[in-house]
């Protein structure tokens, strides 16, 4: 019988990293925790994201811990990366790392800011889904 | 021509709730920002969701502050529902309330705490895709 769960090992992350380019960026603004889904592209085991001038870079530059993570699901089995790290808004000479990427903004904007997550942590896992609750009940 | 980004009216973002089981939940974990999927239902606009003791738990006892997110996204749109708010331990005699709603664990465990998440502001946004970025390089 399968197992329920299973880790993914680091290489593993990574290619399902580098698959995706949807994810979603937790980070501080003041006390509170924000979460918010980004573009991002990975780029020698970093992730970059564009970003407007607003809450998320306000955020981001007030206080660099940030968690993200990316997913993807069927009926019966989810896949889920999480990374922890350090969010460092790039110099205008270092933005230039984005420009090969393949990455769009979810907004047309002209003005933009290329920020780069240095991972801290990745870990990912495989769950098995197809396993009903004891308690479920049929789907309404 | 098409917006690239709309606002989704209250109603709109229940309903995109209710339709979805599975998100992401932003919280404090002492003064670091963490995120991990979960399986939730909504219970008269509030989230439920089940968990077993963990770091996830620990997060939300010590700081009750939460974000939280769901989306869905083709080639050419995305739609993210967004909600902030406040998370509660139910105690025992309220956890029946998960007991009729579509929840089900990542991962099999006899013992679960019930979560219900308050939320304080809860916005969501479609975007439009459909137009690459203007330094977009061909797909690798």
């Amino acid at each position: 019988m399968e197992e329920p769960m299973t880790e993914m090992t680091p290489q593993e992350c990574w290619d399902f990293l580098r698959e995706q380019e949807f994810g979603r960026l937790a980070f501080h603004l003041a006390d509170e925790v924000h979460i918010t889904p980004i573009n991002y592209a990975v780029d020698h085991e970093t992730l970059l994201f564009r970003t407007a001038p607003g809450s998320k870079l306000l955020g981001i530059v007030m206080n660099e811990d940030v968690a993200f993570e990316i997913d993807q699901y069927t009926e019966t089995h989810a896949t889920s990366v999480i990374l922890r790290g350090r969010a460092r808004l790039l110099e205008e000479d270092e933005a230039h790392r984005s420009d090969n990427l393949r990455l769009r903004p979810w907004v047309d904007t002209e003005k933009y800011n290329v920020v780069e997550i240095l991972p801290t942590q990745v870990s990912g896992r495989n769950f098995d889904l197809d396993r009903p609750w004891l308690h479920m009940v049929p789907r309404r």
